[in-house]
C-alpha cells in the first residue's frame, strides 16, 4: 500500500509548484485512505509554499481543503466505509490527550496539532504532504463525513475557509438576532456571510470596495458598510456583537472597535502579526474584546458540514486544473477569485510522465 | 437645604488642593443626602485634579470612594432611612433607559453616566462635586448600602478599587478552580487578590518587585510570578483563565498573553491608552482575548459590598486628614501607600475659616 503518489510540490520557497512523486504510508489500523477528488486553494497554501511564515520545509505539497472518497480502511476503522465521501482539513492528528483535545479543540492542542502538510507525523516522524495529490492517508478521527447532497467541489473550502469562520460564530454564540459583521470579502469572508446569515444573524459586510455590494447581498449581507466612509462608520457605532476580521494583512483596528456593541468581540482569523497603536478606550468603555481564533476542531468541522448539508451551503468556487495552480496563485495575490479556487484532482491524470518524475521519489 | 458645603478642590490643573466652599442642591424626591465620613483616594483623583486626561473642569472636588450616613431623604425615597451607612462610587446618575442601564451596567450607559465629580448633573446641568467634602446628594438609585459589621473606612475603596476588580471577576465567571492572575499590586491589585481568593480562585500576582511576596501572600496570592524573570514567566505559560491588568501606565502585554489559558482573557482596568506592537499570535493560537472593563454597575456594587460583608473583606488603608491630601498625592506618585489612602472627613471640621472661604461661593 506504500504506493507511489503523484502530487504537486514546491521544491523551495522560490520554486513554482510542479509535479512531484512521493509515498504515502500503509494505513495504520485507525487510518482511512482517501482518493482525493477536490482540493481547495487557501491563501495559506501560497504563504507556506513561499515560506512566508518561516517554518515551511521542502518538498512541500500544499492543500488542506480536501474532499475525496474512501478507498481503503485500516482494521480498526469503524466510522467509514469504502466509497464514503469524506473531508480532511488543516489537521491530520494531535496529541488527543490534552485538555484542548479532550474538549474537541484539536486546533489548540497543547503539544501542537499535526498539520496536513509541512508537518511531521507524530508516530513515524515522516513529513506530511497535503491535498494537491492523488491520495491521502489519515486517522479516521481526523476525517469528517460529507453529508448527502452537498456539491463535493463546493464543499472543499468548508474544510478551512468554512470552519475558520464557523468556529468563532459558534464559540461567540451567534444566533437569531445577533448582529454580526465580517471584515473583508474573500474566501473566508464570503463563507462568514453565508454562515452567519444561515445562523439567523443580521449580517453586515465591512469592505473598502463599493463594487462588492451586490455580491455581498447575494451572499447574505443585510448591510454593507464602506470602511473608508467615516459617516457610514459612525452610523455603525455600537452595533456588533461579533466582528470576524478576515483581512490577511496588517491593518488598523481603530475604526472597527467603536462599532462593537457592549460586550462585543472582534476576532482576528486572517492576520497573524502585531496590533499596532490600537486604542484601548473602546475596549474599556464598552467591555469589548479583541480576540483570535484559528480554524476549528474536528467535531466542530463535522457540525459545520452537517449544517451546510441541511442548509445547502457550499463555497462559491472556480474549479481549476492542477496544471493551472501557479496561475491561480498569481490571481489570488490580486484577489482575482470569487471566492475560492478548487482543484479538480482528476486533472492530475493528464500529467505526463516526464514531469511527474520530478522530485526525489523514495 | 441648599447648604454651604466645605470641601477640598483644585482650582486649576496646577493648583494644589485647598479648601473650597460650594453648594449642594436641595434633595429632589428620589435623593438621599449623605454626611460623608470617609473618602478613598483614587489614582484617578490625582489624574483628574491635574487634568491628565484633558476633560477636567474647575473648581474640581475629587473623590468617588464615598462612605457616609444618610442625614435626609427625599419624599419618594424608599430604600434608605436616616442613619443608614451608605456608599457612593464613581457615578451618581445615568440615562436609566438605554440597554446598558436596563442591564444594570450604568457604567456603560449609552449616553454616558453622570460621574461623581467633574461632570454635569443631567437634570439641572450644575457641576458635580466629589467626596472630598462634608456632604453629597444623589439619587437613591446610585447609593448602595453598607452591610453591618464592615469597617466604614476600609469599605470606602470598595466603591472604586473594589468594584473595578470585582466586575471583571464576575463577568468572566471566576469561581472555585479558576486560575486568576493580577498584574500590579496597588490599590486595585490588592483588592483583586482579596476578591479573587474569596471567590475560590487560585490566585497569582505578577509583579516586578521581589519584595512584595510576603504582602501578596497575606492578601490572597497563592503564587507570585516575577514578570522580569523569563524562567518564571515561561513556567506560567498557558495557565490563567483571567488576568486582570491593573497597571496604570503604558506597558508591554506580550510577556503576559502567553500565560493565558485556552479561551483566557486579559482585561485592562488600569490603563487607558494604546496597545503598541502587541503580538496576535497567542490570541489566535489559543482563542485568547484582550478586553477592557471599567468600574461596575450599581447592582454589582451592592453585590460586592454584600459579598465583602459576608467575607469580612475591606481594603488595606492608611487613614489621613484632608489637610494631608497633597502630601498623599505625592506619595501615591511614588507608590508609597499600602494600599489606599482614605480621608477621615471629620478632619474637615478642623478647617479654619480663612482658608475655607477660598473659591467662588455661589
Amino acid at each position: 500500500m506504500t504506493v507511489n503518489i503523484l502530487g504537486y510540490a514546491a521544491q523551495s520557497a522560490t520554486d513554482m509548484l510542479a509535479p512531484f512523486r512521493f509515498e504515502r504510508r500503509d494505513p495504520r489500523p485507525d487510518d482511512v485512505v482517501i482518493k482525493i477528488l477536490y482540493c481547495g486553494v487557501c491563501h495559506s497554501d501560497l504563504h507556506m509554499a513561499h515560506n512566508d511564515w518561516g517554518w515551511s520545509f521542502y518538498p512541500l505539497v500544499p492543500g488542506h481543503e480536501i474532499i475525496g472518497r474512501v478507498v481503503a480502511v485500516g482494521a480498526d476503522v469503524t466510522r467509514f466505509q469504502l466509497g464514503d465521501p469524506v473531508g480532511i482539513g488543516c489537521m491530520v492528528d494531535s496529541c488527543r490527550q490534552c485538555s484542548a483535545c479532550e474538549q474537541g479543540l484539536e486546533q489548540y492542542c497543547e503539544e501542537g496539532s499535526t498539520l496536513t502538510y509541512s508537518s511531521y507525523d507524530r508516530h513515524d516522524q515522516r513529513p506530511t504532504y497535503g491535498g494537491y495529490s492523488e491520495r491521502i492517508v489519515a486517522s479516521e478521527k481526523f476525517v469528517v463525513k460529507v453529508p448527502d447532497g452537498l456539491d463535493l467541489a463546493g464543499a472543499a473550502p468548508l474544510l478551512c475557509a468554512g470552519i475558520t469562520t464557523w468556529s468563532p460564530l459558534r464559540h461567540w454564540k451567534v444566533s437569531p438576532g445577533s448582529q454580526v459583521a465580517i471584515i473583508g470579502l474573500g474566501g473566508l469572508g464570503h463563507m462568514g456571510l453565508k454562515l452567519a446569515k444561515a445562523l439567523g444573524a443580521e449580517v453586515t459586510l465591512f469592505t473598502r470596495s463599493p463594487g462588492k455590494e451586490a455580491d455581498a447581498r447575494r451572499l447574505g449581507a443585510d448591510q454593507i458598510v464602506l470602511s473608508t466612509d467615516a459617516v457610514q462608520m459612525a452610523a455603525a457605532k455600537g452595533r456588533f456583537d461579533l466582528i470576524i476580521d478576515t483581512v490577511p494583512y496588517i491593518h488598523d483596528l481603530n475604526p472597527y472597535l467603536p462599532t462593537l456593541a457592549l460586550n462585543g468581540t472582534l476576532v482576528l482569523v486572517g492576520y497573524v502579526g502585531d496590533l499596532t497603536s490600537t486604542s484601548t478606550v473602546p475596549l474599556i468603555l464598552g467591555r469589548k474584546a479583541v480576540a483570535g481564533s484559528v480554524i476549528g476542531g474536528i467535531a466542530e468541522t463535522q457540525e459545520l458540514l452537517d449544517f451546510c448539508g441541511q442548509h445547502g451551503i457550499t463555497s462559491d468556487i472556480e474549479v481549476i486544473r492542477i496544471q493551472d495552480i501557479n496561475t491561480a496563485y498569481e490571481r489570488m495575490l490580486k484577489s482575482d477569485v470569487k471566492y475560492r479556487f478548487v482543484i479538480d484532482m482528476a486533472s492530475l491524470k493528464a500529467q505526463v510522465g516526464d514531469n511527474s518524475s520530478h522530485g526525489n521519489t523514495p
